[in-house]
C-alpha cells in the first residue's frame, strides 16, 4: 500500500482565489512565554486544497457536516486532460464509461498544479462543458476533483459548472496536486474535511492510496 | 467496510482547553452579497479532536509538515480503561503485548467523551503513569490517542506524559470520541492533519475503519 499526498502546503504567501484574503498562522503561545507552542490559524474555508460543499453556491445546498462521512472517500478515476485542448466534452468521456461506473469520484488531471505560485495558475486551465458534466450525472459521483484553482472559468460570476456539479449533490475538490503520478488510474481517494458546524467548505488533506 | 467518525463537531461554543480562546466561524462572504458562501475560520490549532506535534512541547520537536504522511494512519489498538481506576500502569498493559506489537497507535478509551460540553470533562480522567508510557516505547508507536482533553493532568505545567510520548517521536491525538464502539479492538485508524507550514498541531477528522 502506498500513500500519495495530493495536497498543497498552506503558507502565508500561498496563492489564493482572487479576492480571498491570504491565511495568517500566528505563533500566539510560545515555548518561551507559555511552555508550549500553539498557533492561531486564520484562514478562509476555500483556500489551498479544499472542498466546496453544495452550500457554497446553492441556497438550499447542504453543508459539509450535513453529509455522511462516506461522501469523502471512495474509488476515484483520474481523468487525464493535460493536453492542448481547453474544453472537456462528452466525446472525451464516452469511451471511459466503464471507468466511471466503478468510480465514486472523477479527478481531472490538467497539469495546472505545476503553475502553483505563478500567475499562470489562475488562467488558461481546461474546463468541463456543461454538457459533459450533465453526461456524468448518471454515474452518481460523490465528487469532482481538479488540480487547478476552480471548476469554473476565471472571473466567472455565474459559475455554471459549480452549479451543475453541486446540483448533482456531489462535492468539488479544488487545488489538488500530484495527479500526474496516478493519471489514467483508478485509486482509493480520501478528502476528509475538518468537522466545522455549518461549513460551506474546508481545507482537506487529500490522499490517494494505491496498491 | 464501515467508517466510524471519531471526531467532535467544532462550534463557536465548544469546550476548549482552559486558557485557549474559542473558535470563530464568521460568514464573511454571503450568497446575497457575493453570490457564494465562504466562512472565515479563526481557530487555535489544538482545539477539538486534534494532533499535538512533537514541536508543541519539545524545543527541537518536529512540526506536522515535517513528518511523513504515513505517521497519520495505521493499525490502532483501542485500550479500554473506562473503569474506576485513575492510573494506567504497566501491569494493565503487559497482557496486551501481542496487541501492541501489531499496532501503530494506542487509543485510550476512558469514556470521558460523554462529558463533552460539561464541566466534568476537564477533570478526573485517567492518566498514564510515566512508567507505563516508557514501557510502551519499545513498540515504536506512531501515536497515542485519548478520548479526553489531555494526555496530562489538569493544570499541569510540566506535562510529563506529553514529553515522554513526543520524545518517542510519536504524536498525540486528543478529544477523540466514540471509542466505546471499538473498545478492545484493533482497527484501521486515520488522523490526517491539514497541511499547514510549521504546524505544532492541527484539528483532524479522525476515523476508524472496521470490516
Amino acid at each position: 500500500m502506498s500513500i500519495l499526498d495530493l495536497t498543497h502546503l498552506l503558507t502565508e504567501d500561498m496563492p489564493v482565489y482572487p479576492g480571498t484574503p491570504r491565511p495568517r498562522f500566528k505563533d500566539d503561545f510560545t515555548l518561551e512565554k507559555d511552555g508550549f507552542r500553539e498557533k492561531k490559524l486564520e484562514l478562509y474555508g476555500h483556500i489551498g486544497t479544499h472542498i466546496d460543499a453544495p452550500a457554497h453556491i446553492l441556497k438550499e445546498g447542504k453543508t459539509l457536516d450535513q453529509l455522511p462521512i462516506t461522501q469523502y472517500l471512495g474509488k476515484a478515476y483520474v481523468f487525464d486532460f493535460a493536453n492542448s485542448e481547453k474544453e472537456i466534452k462528452v466525446n472525451h468521456l464516452e469511451s471511459l464509461k466503464a471507468r466511471f461506473e466503478e468510480a465514486d469520484f472523477i479527478l481531472v488531471h490538467t497539469g495546472w498544479d505545476k503553475f502553483w505560485g505563478k500567475e499562470d495558475y489562475f488562467t488558461g486551465y481546461p474546463l468541463f462543458s456543461v454538457d459533459a458534466v450533465k453526461w456524468l450525472a448518471s454515474f452518481n459521483l460523490k465528487g469532482y476533483g481538479f488540480d487547478n484553482i476552480s471548476a469554473d472559468a476565471p472571473a466567472t460570476t455565474t459559475m455554471p459548472i459549480h452549479k451543475e456539479i453541486l446540483g448533482q449533490k456531489a462535492i468539488i475538490i479544488e487545488n489538488l496536486t500530484n495527479l500526474d503520478q496516478i493519471k489514467n488510474q483508478t485509486v482509493t481517494f480520501q478528502c476528509l474535511p475538518i468537522k466545522i458546524a455549518g461549513a460551506d467548505g474546508s481545507p482537506v488533506r487529500a490522499i490517494a492510496i494505491t496498491d
